[in-house]
């Protein structure tokens, strides 16, 4: 698979993304979209969620700061991108902290469909039905098998399932790749899962054909971007400001060089 | 006109400037403030905004993530700000976008009074009444006439309008300014049009005698600080950073040289 | 007292600090908690944060843009916090700029108890009692006795009474420390006295056993941090990023041989 084509596309086709996300890295995320060549607009009011995804490409979910009013949000916002066949990532940001949180996730997944549903290993293990204990948004430190996790989400879900980390895996439950790009300070940065997610978001909203193929490709351009980063940025926010930059000044060079994707 | 002595007033008089604002781009809004010299004041409780804006010296409304909590308290807030004589500057972020945006929109402007209102192209020509697209909250892409749609608003809204775009066009009905500072760059960064409606409210915080000249002398500062920032900020975020700070540093010299207003 | 054993503490115990703060400053917040090797995590819901708080080793509550629910959740954090005995940390940001403010907060001190207690001197002098006009959450221009006030605080409340600005004072009652670290450009920055509650929330979740130390030594580090970071960076948001990164690279040389810290 070549990652670069996919941020083409993003580049040409400069699709709306719609955000209903948390209140901590709302700006981050949104650059993330526009560096990338694509337009975010983040708007949460139930009033108006249903008419702002009816013009999107894609909907981003991230439950970082939710409150039972933003789940509302979401799940209206959802049942659009669901009749309009625009793909819906979900990051279950925090899952396995609280019930609360574990209950809006089960709530969201049980109401709508997700295409694309993402978490680092302990989040998305508590998804799974896994007794977990989640450090607040941190990784908790469950050791059990990525891929088996991964698979079975897929599947219970008929979902993308993708589990971020030193390692990211993406699978439909038929094809499945690993991404091993990205860099060790990435876990030193506040919002580097957020904005990984609007990154998926984005690559997705552009090539909504093959979902697995265009969050991988996402991950890994967005990995890309991190490391070269990390080869002159070696402080958490002056490397996180470069990687942002680094998504807006990508060359298919890069990309192609640098790549480190299996199937 | 010399756009300097207005932002000269700014540093010496520190205005309070009172923000009803989207969680986006709050915290560029409060810095750029902060970076001109003047007092950021976030709050937006209904409970409080009343005696907030009592002990400011403007309100600056911004709907980019509105919700009608949040319009109930620019209401109750605005009524103060009219009653104390103090400038309301109305950003109407994504208008277009939705219905309950637009219908906000108009709701503020029918029961408080308005002292500028600004938005991009597309957004001002919605509240115009004329039939347009926002994509998101970035440019649509109508075609009419500037200056048209920024004297129409100013005379039906008895306000100043100011529409901000490659060339921004400021004008109370009477006289009629340009502004072409600023540079391209500008596009691919969130939060450059809020943080202009900011630059606005600060300006006419410390001139509020002349709101049209305020305004665009605060613009035009902003574009120049935003040009000296181009120069040597290639990407996005290291180009918004250098921006707000070269607001701090801002020289005398530095805006008489490169101002580019015309009456 | 030596301040850098409390930094080494923060950076092998790597505490979670729950906060409930405002929307302007909470990407910095979390970002110094990281910065410092701690793991941050900020949720507001009412239905979860006494969940959060059960996993956490701090509370920071932040009064930045309260709204009466969000107040509702910092009493419901703070009960859980008080039953598990860990510190709650309170800035009462903008205290005497609003009655609700000053409602909102002598109401978290009455119902709950605050472990330390922080703004800067005019806000603290209304917590005092004193008449006091707040400009935002800029300082106001009262001019009284700084221990005074701290050790007043301190005793009404049985709490650390924290006040910063060009010298920070810390005391319970019975040790008393000032921090002469720091440096001018931090009155220019947005954010300055939340990034310092946050620090300060952070260093009392490592070394809770004696929390004005623990407060003292988080503001020593920090005020170094900062006079490095002034250093190189003379603009207000670089300043910024710097010092926020520098709590990241801190050495036990630099804390040990910048510390200005007198009993």
């Amino acid at each position: 698979m070549k990652a670069y084509p996919f941020l083409d596309n993003v580049r040409k086709i400069n699709p709306l993304v719609h955000h209903i996300t948390n209140w901590v890295t709302i700006y981050d995320c949104a650059q993330v979209v526009k560096s990338l060549g694509a337009s975010p607009v983040m708007a949460h009011a139930a009033e108006e969620v249903e008419e702002m995804c009816g013009i999107a490409s894609a909907l981003v979910l991230n439950i970082g700061t939710l409150t039972a009013e933003i789940i509302k949000s979401m799940k209206l916002a959802a049942v659009v991108a669901n009749e309009r066949k625009i793909p819906v990532v979900l990051d279950v940001c925090g899952a396995g902290a609280t019930s609360f949180r574990d209950k809006m996730s089960f709530e969201l997944l049980d109401t709508v469909h997700i295409d694309i549903l993402k978490g680092n290993f302990s989040e998305m293990a508590r998804i799974a039905g896994r007794q977990v204990r989640t450090k607040g948004v941190d990784v908790g430190d469950v050791n059990e098998d990525l891929f088996d996790i991964a698979r079975e989400i897929s599947m219970q879900r008929d979902c993308t399932a993708v589990i971020t980390g030193k390692r990211d895996v993406i699978t439909n439950g038929e094809k499945c790749f690993i991404v091993d790009n990205g860099t060790e300070i990435m876990t030193r940065v506040v919002g580097t899962g957020c904005m990984a997610t609007s990154v998926i978001g984005t690559f997705v909203a552009a090539t909504p054909g093959d979902l697995a193929s265009a969050a991988t490709a996402g991950l890994c351009c967005y990995g890309v971007a991190a490391e070269i980063a990390a080869e002159s940025a070696k402080d958490p926010l002056k490397f996180k400001h470069t990687l942002i930059d680094n998504l807006h000044s990508l060359t298919e060079e890069q990309v192609t060089g640098m790549q480190k994707v299996r199937q």
